[in-house]
Formats: C-alpha cells, structure tokens, sequence
C-alpha cells in the first residue's frame, strides 16, 4: 500500500516536492492543486500530473484549456497526506480543511511554528513527528543550519553559535521581488528568525544570528562560528560534517560561487539545477583550539524537498527510523551522487 | 604656505581626493595627472583643475581637444606631495619616479603593503607617517574595519575579533566587473587579505575575517563580533562608537540598507552621494558579557578620502597632532554634519 499524497500549491517549493513523491517507491502523488492556470502549471500538465483547483478558480482553467481533475476538497478525499506548499502565511488559512479531512499535513517554514505539532527536520526529531496530524518543515534557511548544527554537535558540545547569512533576494521566478542593487539589513537588530527556528527544532542552544539580503537569486550562504566545550581539530569537524548524508563538500580553489555550485549541478543533470544538500567549502573550515569558523551554501528552493518526504513519512508512521526514510529518499533524488 | 599637492589617477578616488584637497585651507591643488581622455576627465576640465596626463597620451588628449597642462614629470617638480590613485598594482611601477622627482607619495590600500613606510590610518598612527617619504592609506574595508576595532579598543581589551565582510561586487561606473548573480567567496579560506592589512596597521591582533562579494555597487557590509578580555555593557560601546568622528549612527527601523543611506547622503547634498563615515546600525549592537556583535557598512569610493587628506599632512610635518589635522578634514568635507 502505497502513500496517497497531494500537494496544495503547485509553486517554487510544491512542484519540486511533487516530483520527488513521484520518485518514492512507497508513494503515489494523487494530484496537486494550483489555485491560478499560470505559466507554473504546464509542467503538471506536460507530466500528467492530476491537477486540481479550488471551486471558485475552474472556470480560469477551463478558459485555458486546461483540464481540471477536481476540487481541493476531492483531493482531499482521496489523500493520506497532503503538503501545503502554497505561500507563506497562507498555509494556516487550509489548517481547519484539512483538519476536517482528516488528512495529514506538512507545512512550510513560511507559517508560525504553533500551526504544527513539530518543527521538523529529518536529522534531529523524525521520530517526535510519527504519526503527528501537523507538522512543519522549517525553512530553507533553518533547514541548513540545523544539518550543520546536528552535524558538530556529534563532534563535541557546543557552547555557542554566532552565524552571519547572507540570504538570496528573491527566486529567479519571483519578477517583481529585489533588490537589484543593494543589501539589506534583515533586520538590523538581532536575532533573525533562523535563531528562534533553529530553537524550535534543536531545543535550546546559545545561538546568535544576524541575516542580511543581497542582490542574487542562487543560493544563500552562511558563514558559522561554533565554539565547543573542548578543543577540536580540522579533522575531526570535517569527519562529522562529512558524514552528514545531505552535506556535500567542495573546495575554493575549484569552486569559488554560489553560481558555479549551480550551474555545474545543472551541468550534472540535476533537476532545475536542484541542490538539495547543504554545500560547504572545505578550505572554508577553520578551527582554533574551542573555536570552529566555516561557510556553505543553501539553495532556497530544493533543500527541504527530502525533508520533506521524510515528514511524509513520519507522519504516515509506516518507517520509523529516520535513518531508512533519509536512506530511500537520498537515493531516488540522486543525493550526494552528483558531485 | 599650502601644501601643493598633485593627484596621480583621476578615477573613483583620485577625483575626490582632488576634489577634498580643493577644499582644505592649507593645500593647493596644483593638478591632476589623467592617462586617458575618457569620460572621467571632463569633470576637471569644467571645474577647472589643470590636467597633466603622461608623454605617450598628449597626443590623445590634443585629438580630443582637452587641453593639457604638462606631464607627470612637471606636475612632480611643482608638488610637494603626490597622491597616487592609479589602479591597484600600477602605483608601485612610479615609486621610483616619484623618489627621483623628490615628492612624497601616498600610495592606496591596492598597493602591497611593503610600497610605503607606513600603511596608515589617521586615528591609529597618523604619528607614525609624520614627514615620511612613502605612505600608504589602506584599503576602503580596512579603513572601515580599523575605525571600528580602534573605537572598540578604547572600551576595553580586545581579545579577539572574528568577521564577515560582505563587499560590493563593482563600483557603478565599473561595466565590466561582476557579478550580476552570484556570491563569491573572497576567498573560501580565511583570512581575507583584511586580516593582514589591520594588522599592518594595528600590529598584532587576534582577528580573522572572511569576505564574500555580492552583486550591488553601493557599499559593504561589515559583521564583526569582538570578545573583550572584561564584561561591556551596552552604552559604553554605544558611546566609544559614537565618539568616533568618522562614524555616524543609524537606526534600522528608518534606515533598512544600504541604499537609504546612500539616498539619503544624496537627498542631504553630499557630492556624488559621497558617505565618508562608517555607516553602523545602533539596533545591530549585540552586547552579551564579554562580547559584542555589530554590523556597519563601508563605502567604498568615499570613505577613505579624509585619511588621504590627513596622510598629506603628516607626511609634510605640517600639522602634528592628529586630531587637528581630522577636525580640519572633517569641517571641509563635512563629516558627521549631514545626518
């Protein structure tokens, strides 16, 4: 028995899930529903996807010719799970639908933390999710400091983090976002709120961060200073990190962007060009004594996709070691195969 | 007597030292030395500054119907002190020249250190320089990062600084230069070349920085965490900072970027939008027991002019105190006067 999974938003982040459940052995993707028949939707289409809409957006899509296999509420009818990809904050407005469905759902970093029972990432509390109505994939942002964070915390304790990002201003899609020239201060005053998700997700941690938007649409990048309780060295950090199974390692004198990260993901094969690890540069790696300093790049736009196939996961209950849901999901997307 | 000075190089910081020497009481600005009649020459023609360009380019300038004044060798026997803002790397081709002709040189942050006697920064060593032949201003981060750690430093002991440098991809006028989407890193390993030049400055320093460039031309954005030796509190760092002639002070909830401050710097008349000052967000101030995290941006064309002016005085004698020689530079060019 398969998983029956819908996908409500078929955008930047919805799309690419819906493509990964369609990989997963153990799921069926039922259907997506967009809401609007823009330019998004023809890839749903040309991949026979099922899509659906709301009652009141029909008439749009039969106006573009594009067949409709129903409403949210049929997908709902026929779903295990459904992920709510649709824009940040709207999410909560379909809580009580899905609800009354008595479907299971994944949310995205983009609501508050309190519309989920869990703020999950597949590292660190897969199993507080099993079996759960609603949980929440936290953000790309969260999700790539949190691998890194689980990661040295296997290497030592850690006593305090003190992280600067440098966040993309908008996806390459997003045409009316910015800025073209400029960085911004996200905000000026500390912590952004990668501080208080990272929180939700690992527990308590003396953790500082400070973000700031600059003009690129490729990929964020982080730069960590870690200190632990006792001393480490290079190797060690880089063991540990390097065992992270959604962590590839590059180096600077081959590698020097956010750009050439991507574009030789595109150049691999890869999906949209998709990096669903966290990418960090070896030579960035500095460690002194207590303290770890590094940087690594996070593409916004694919890496919670495994998270959250691992979240359908959980929630269903049917694999209850995280290790074998990160293991079967790593595998279908071609995780750290590509590089 | 006024200082007769020359500027070799009328591009992004040759003209508004040429400009800022024009201003000050007691210096003459006798020329300007231009290689090419491009565009950036005719502000000197219309604001009536003689140019001088080299023996080979005459004829180019003749064919443009600029009219020259002389060469760099007349230029050199008129002066008593050259500014050299050619292009980072070209400076060091014309210290013989200028030793031949006898003048005092102040050399730019793009030239290795070991050019000049003195990598200089008029509130740290301004002493130093006084009556040397060879100084050097450091570059624009550099002198925005030694601004700041000095300004720290007179709150307590320092025991060590760790930061982030997000620079500016080009200058606007720079169509050749990228990148339009993308994040360097500069370098993947630390320490940035920063790192080397405070402490040419400063001396021994526990300090790394890493830099990434980003894609927008208005300004940096330093993030700098600083641990002193003893517990601070907020208002006494608030208060060094504030202290510091060359830093003005913004909130992030009227001022979000970098671009406000540029706008505004417009908006208030500064010439080409010129911001002299460390521009440093009062709400980033982190305070936590023994250490302190901040962010302030830099720009990059214009912060480093009034330590040109002040390095003009020390290398002659002139003025000894530096503190008399900062007030005058900052009453000319009125610093801190337009915010």
């Amino acid at each position: 028995m398969k998983i029956k999974v819908g996908v409500n938003g078929y955008g930047t982040i919805g799309k690419r899930v819906a493509w990964a459940v369609m990989k997963q052995p153990d799921m069926e993707l039922v259907g997506v529903v967009k809401r609007k028949p823009n330019w998004e939707v023809l890839s749903a289409v040309k991949k026979g996807i099922p899509v659906y809409t709301l009652e009141e957006s029909v008439r749009d899509f039969e106006r573009r010719g594009i067949d409709i296999e129903g409403t949210l509420d049929e997908l709902l009818s026929k779903v295990d799970v459904i992920v709510d990809s649709t824009p940040g904050g709207v999410g909560k407005t379909y809580k009580e639908v899905y609800r009354k469905a008595e479907v299971k759902a994944i949310f995205q970093g983009g609501e508050k933390s309190d519309i989920a029972e869990v703020s999950f990432n597949s590292f660190v509390n897969y199993r507080e999710a099993l079996r759960k109505q609603f949980v929440r994939v936290v953000s790309c942002n969260t999700t790539g400091l949190v691998r890194i964070i689980h990661s040295l915390s296997e290497a030592g304790t850690i006593r305090k983090i003190r992280g600067v990002i440098v966040r993309r201003g908008a996806d390459p899609k997003e045409i009316k976002k910015g800025p073209i020239d400029a960085l911004i201060l996200n905000p000026a005053k500390p912590p952004s709120h990668h501080t208080i998700d990272v929180k939700k997700v690992m527990g308590e941690l003396d953790i500082i961060t400070y973000a700031v938007v600059a003009p690129t649409t490729l990929a964020h990048l982080h730069y960590l200073l870690v200190e632990f309780k006792e001393p480490k060295n290079r190797e060690e950090i880089l063991k540990h990190i390097s065992n992270n199974s959604r962590v590839v390692i590059v180096n600077g004198d081959l590698l020097k962007s956010t750009v050439e990260v991507r574009e030789l993901a595109k150049d691999m094969g890869r999906p949209n060009g998709d990096v669903y690890e966290n990418v960090i540069w070896e030579d960035s790696i500095w460690v002194n004594n207590k303290e770890v300093m590094l940087a690594y790049a996070v593409h916004q736009e694919a890496i919670v996709v495994p998270e959250n196939i691992d979240a359908i996961r959980a929630v269903t209950g049917v694999i209850e070691d995280p290790q074998e849901s990160i293991k079967i999901t790593n595998n279908t997307l071609g995780i750290k195969g590509w590089i």
